[in-house]
């Protein structure tokens, strides 16, 4: 597996994840530890909400897109955000399959710091109809290439 | 526990969650299922990161300011969000205890649904040390009081 560091990266690079299907058991796990509200806690409480049936906590989809990007995205020395700005268009719900379809839209070394840079990318999470559950836009923190490193 | 409508929100409202202490093993946990890298999942393989030890994801401390902030912000019918900015000024360690401290900065009711508004809030989370771990601005959806009830 190859390492990215910033010289790799250039705007409109677009990237696609693999998959990950997610289910009740997953949706309520998550809500219990993290989240619990009866639209993410119990299919039956559910249906008499905003949403109708049993939905993903957005922080569940936000999680989910990070395990998403892990795997597709082999930054050099791990991918490390400084922050994030999300929107969830709609939810995701038991039986989805989820993946990350992916932009690099800004390519910025750093003025201070000879050693980094920062790389904006967007990403798109969709369901397995194509439908976006979530859209994120995230700088990440990407060391240049060690001098001596072809 | 009363819950909370459109009516009873007003800008530059306080709140302040319970507190969550976070450890190790809740950090590994979180790590392993959703963002699997050597600074959130292994004391030693973290010393030699950029973060010099191990860090709990952003993605989990955003998931533990949720259940923060479902705990102290009862809000009719669920905290339905639909999206958040967020930033990560450092990050949350084994032995943090985190709270939230929150605040109401725009409150608009619906012009096309006049049975609902947007509440902006701004929360920041802190450690022990009163440093804060995260920043996060959301617009949450927020019912009117049905008509009837006083």
């Amino acid at each position: 597996m190859i390492a990215l560091y910033l010289e790799d990266f250039a705007p409109g690079q677009l990237f696609r994840s693999g998959e990950h299907r997610l289910d009740g058991e997953q949706i309520k796990a998550f809500a219990r530890q993290f989240d619990p509200q009866p639209f993410h806690l119990d299919e039956d409480a559910a249906r008499d909400t905003f949403f109708h049936g049993l939905v993903a906590s957005g922080w569940h989809t936000a999680a989910i897109t990070m395990s998403l990007l892990v795997e597709s995205a082999r930054v050099a020395g791990g991918l490390i955000g400084a922050g994030a700005e999300i929107a969830w268009p709609r939810p995701a719900r038991s039986g989805d399959i989820l993946h990350l379809e992916g932009e690099v839209l800004a390519v910025k070394p750093s003025r201070s710091k000879p050693d980094r840079g920062m790389v904006t990318i967007r990403c798109e999470t969709k369901n397995q109809h194509g439908e976006v559950v979530q859209t994120m836009t995230c700088p990440l923190l990407v060391w240049r290439k060690p001098v001596g490193d072809s």
